[in-house]
Formats: C-alpha cells, structure tokens, sequence
C-alpha cells in the first residue's frame, strides 16, 4: 500500500493561500485547509493543526510572506509596521518553537537589507525568502536522510519514538527520514513505532505516516520496546531531538531516554537525527536544558470516553534527557558525528 | 484521604450470595454486586469484574461452595454429578488462571474426602473450605507485606508497575502490600504508579487504590519511568508475577522487563512479590514460559473515543519475562530469596 505524500505546508500564491495539512484530524481524516489571513495563520499553529518545529518555522516563513502581501502600505515605514505586526502575532503563537523564530527573524533581516527598495520588490523577496526555507528544510532532510541509511542495511529492524517524519518537517523527516528514503530504494526495513503516550504522536502520526507509504510497521505501546528489542527483532533505534547540547546530550520526547538504556542493555546502536539548528553549543550538557510540564489531564483524560485515573498527582514532563553516553552518533545533514561529541559536534559549524 | 477498604469477594451466607466489586468500572465507580447463581459468578470473572489470580481464586472457591449449596440432592453421587457442573463451569470461565484451577482442586478434593458423610456435612465442610482459601490468601499477603516493608526505609520512594494491590488479592496485594502496610505504620513512602499500557491497570486499580489509601502517589506513563529514576526519586521497585522460573526469571505484566533495565542502569533494587505458588519449580527459565497474545484493538482504540491509529500491524504481549539477573529480591509469605534464585527459591518448598 503507498499514496499520495502528505504535505504539511504548501504556498497557494495564486490564491494568497497557505495550504496546510490538518494533524489534529489524523490518523482518522486527511484534511487540508486553505489559509488566507494571518489569524487563521496562527490559530493554525496555536492549535497544533501544524505541528513539528521544522514545519513550524516554514508555515512562519510563508505567514510571514502572505501578510506582507497583503500590505496596502506603499512606503517602507508603512510597510515595516504592516509586517512587523503580522511578525509578532505569529511569533506569539507558539513561544517555545526554536525554529519559528529563526524563520521569523530570516524574514525580518531580509526586509530590514532591502529598506531603500520599492515595496513591491520586498514583497517578491519575501517570497522567495520563504520557499528558500522550505526548500533548504528539504535538502536538510534529504542529506540527514541519506546519512541516516548509510548506517542501515536491508532487512533491518528500526525502533522509532513519536514522530520526526515527513508531515513534522517538509518531505523525508529526520528519524523517519532514512526509512522512508529507504523505503523507496528497497531496504525493506521492519519498523516499530512506540506509541509515544500521552500524546500518541507515535501511534498517530509515525505508524499513520509509514502505514500510508508502505513501510512494514508494527505499533507497540512504550513498555513493549524491551520484549521487542529482547526478541532480537531490532537492529537500531533512530530518534528525533528538540535540542542538543554541546556535549552530546540529547533532549527529546518523554521516554526517549529509557528506550536509549534499553538499547545500550541489549547492544543496539542508538543514533539521534536532526538538523545543526537544534544543536546548542551554547548549553554546556543535559542538566541545563528546562523541561516543560504539562496538563496532568493529558495522561488522566484525554482522547479517552472518561477518565481513566482517580484525581492524583501526575508527573508529565514534555521531554527528557537522553546522556551522550548512550548514543551512538547524531546524525545532521552536515554529516555524523560519533562520541566524543564535544569535539565532534563543534567540528560539524567549522 | 482514606476510605473503607476495598473488598473483591465476600461471601454473604445468610443470602446466599457471593458479594464482588465490579473492578470494570473502576476507578469512576464503586460498586459491590452479591451474584446467587453460578452463572452470574461466572459472568463475573469472564467480564473481569473480578480480576487478580489470587482473588479469582476465591471467588471460584465461594463459587463452588454456594453452587453445592442448592444443590437438591441428598445421596452423594446426586450431589457430587451438581457439583461437578458447578466446578466445570466455574472452571471454563478463565481458562489461563493457575489459581482458578487450584481452588477448584481444593474443594473437589474437600467433597471426595468426605464421600462417606452426609451432604449437609459436606455442605457445611465447603464454606469452611472456602473461607480458609480466602483466609489464607489474607495471611499469605499479610506476610509478603511484612517481608517486603522489612527492605524499606521511611520516606523511600518506590516504583510500580500494573496492579497487585488488595482488590487482586485478600487485603493488602503483593506488590502493592509493603506499600500499604507502610501506609499504616506511618512510613510516608511516595509511589510512583506506571500507568500500565495498554489496559491501564496501573492508573485505573493502582493509582486509584494508593490515592484513596490516603499514600502519596504520582500517577505516570510508563515512559516517564526513567526520569523519575534519574531524578533520585525512587529508592526501590515493586512488582507482582505471574510465574516465577525455577531460575528466577519472571514473567509479569507486560512492560516489566523495562522497569528492570532501567531500575540497574540507575542501581534501584528491583524487587518482585508474590506467594509461592506463583513459583514453578517445574519450569527451568523463561524461555519456557508462554506469552499470550492480545487483540490489536487494545492499542489502537480500546478506551478511546475514536481510533488513535491507522489499521496497521500491532505487537501486544500480555507479558514480558524478566531476566533473573536484574532481579534484587523474590519476597514470599515464606521469605525472602536472593541470587542466586536456583537455590534459593528450592529452599523456600523444603
């Protein structure tokens, strides 16, 4: 079984539109909404209708684009306080989003260098600044894809943790990058994805993203990854990261950390994907990167017909730390680097 | 926060009645239902409405004695053919349970020692028989509990995975019986309570009987394990079993193995509770044990208000097998066994 790929964000420039695939309504619906103001722009990313930092930051490139087309203003100070609102509000619609305010501040610097030019000539600029996001977020995609599977042989088995796949970023992915990439080539990979509770990122939207393209994936709940690993089914286990520090240390989805131990108890390479933008040579290790808590209804409640649990206390940490000492190599589309990774990772930005 | 106990099986003589909780609606409803038919208790442990190996086992044995009861006959082969149907009935209504089985042995053998006695006598034997399975069940409890607490220290935090807590069992649990026993004595422990994925056992029974036991407990997924382990917050791990190898690898519930690999990576002593007759001497390791298979749909919708998944492949093992060598400690109502578990677990039947 494979279909059409899924496109998180596509430019409607004809109809001033940007077309973004509706995550809220999956696995269930495949919707697509046609976007034409700035507030549908955020409340789109407020509500999680886009998701995944990468794809963030490029439907912000292209808000930003659409709202600076639609400037009546004429001169560049008119213009610039048109577009400096459009920048803030989408700004405000997801504050912890790394790359939404990289996106944010590329479109910025790209009118402020152009402040002597006709209005119209920014404007067409700024669209080219926007698909030379999402095009460059592809190429990274590609090469951390094609890094990944250099690593992989045909047959292997590959566990999987929540969701850094295509509809997160703009084709390919990170960790599904170098399965789907070998997918088309003929690997014939063995997934598993993790469910990824509370938020069943895996089950929603990793085993639906594969499922769809016709990778052979199996969905397990989190505390089956010892049996399956156990069972000798799984060769290697690729990952998503949220930040990286500069010794190695990975911050990712809850749970991440504990299917790292599991692998280095049972011999399976562990390898962390994504792009040099996540890396943080400022953040000396782990213990500096904060950890958001959640909703205790997200673990009690949620997606459920009622409640599952009494009204205890909950721990639901968004994220955790995975120790460089568990991974095998963090693969970026600037290349792999291997432990030592204080001196491998800073080598990747030379 | 403390309530009145919870009771999974009463017997009610002067009604005739066996009185169950019915564990399917909790933790949003505390209901008590008195079954007078042997169909109804049937009924009862087929649904899950009574669940635990250790409490099915006495219901069986209630079961039993108030099927004999009615029956009308008064020559014993009349009798026995009544009861018979009674015990095969009871006997086909969770065909894996161990303890099912083992108190339908122990009333059978109850009716054929007194071949020779009146029916009235052999009635009158049956609810003591009945009564002492359930009263042993309290004292084989109270036991672990005591020899578990023995390794634990005031203020410890502790780690738990699905359910061997009172309404599993008589009293107390295995698992969950140093915890609440310590409760008692002024302890303050702080359980953390591994919800327990895919049927939710740890947030649905655990959660709900810690929290109304007045224990400070902190309900989290599965996947949360390991950071609650790296934060410092738990001194030790408590599980019950299924079946214990002669080598002392232990099947459990499914994601216990997990729990094990992570409590050494961190040094936690992983403990597993249960009472002797969940040891099978006969059975050398635990590649020898049988791992039951489970419906897909308990990952991909049970619970939920509409599929969290796409129809793909699942992997959902009831249980996993714990490795002998992550385990700290087998708590029984006969001691304690420590590595190595070959010969201390032989000692424990002499």
């Amino acid at each position: 079984m494979s279909a059409e790929p899924l496109i998180p964000n596509r430019l409607d420039d004809e109809n001033s539109a940007l077309v973004i695939l509706d995550q809220t309504l999956l696995p269930n619906e495949v919707v697509y909404r046609a976007l034409h103001t700035n507030e549908e722009i955020c409340h789109a990313i407020k509500t999680l209708q886009v998701r995944g930092a990468p794809a963030i930051g490029v439907a912000a490139g292209y808000g930003a684009y659409l709202g600076a087309k639609a400037a009546p203003e004429t001169d560049f100070d008119g213009f610039y306080a048109h577009f400096s609102a459009v920048r803030d509000a989408l700004a405000a619609s997801r504050p912890t989003a790394v790359n939404l305010f990289w996106a944010l501040r590329r479109m910025d610097e790209k009118v402020l260098s152009m402040k002597t030019c006709p209005v119209a000539d920014i404007k067409a600029a700024l669209k080219e600044e926007a698909l030379a996001i999402h095009r460059e977020d592809i190429a990274q995609n590609r090469a951390i894809s094609e890094y990944g599977l250099s690593l992989l042989k045909p047959g292997d088995g590959i566990l999987t943790h929540c969701n850094a796949g295509p509809i997160a970023t703009s084709e390919y992915g990170t960790a599904l990058g170098p399965i789907l990439l070998g997918q088309e080539q003929g690997y014939g990979f063995k997934v598993f994805a993790d469910e990824t509770r509370p938020l069943l990122q895996g089950a929603r939207l990793t085993a639906f993203e594969l499922h769809r393209a016709g990778v052979d994936v199996t969905l397990i709940c989190d505390n089956m990854a010892s049996m399956v690993m156990k069972n000798g089914w799984v060769q290697a286990c690729l990952v998503g990261c949220d930040r990286v520090a500069a010794n190695g240390d990975t911050a990712n989805k809850i749970g991440t950390s504990g299917v790292a131990i599991l692998a280095k108890h049972y011999g399976i390479p562990f390898y962390v994907l994504g792009p040099t933008t996540t890396v943080d040579l400022n953040c000396p290790t782990g213990a500096d990167i904060p950890i958001e808590q959640r909703d205790p209804e997200e673990i009690r409640s949620l997606w459920y017909e009622k409640p599952m649990a009494p009204p205890c206390k909950t721990f639901n940490p968004a994220f955790d730390v995975t120790d460089h000492e568990l991974i095998a190599g963090i693969i970026t589309e600037k290349g792999i680097a291997r432990p030592p990774y204080t001196e491998s990772l800073r080598k990747l930005f030379e």
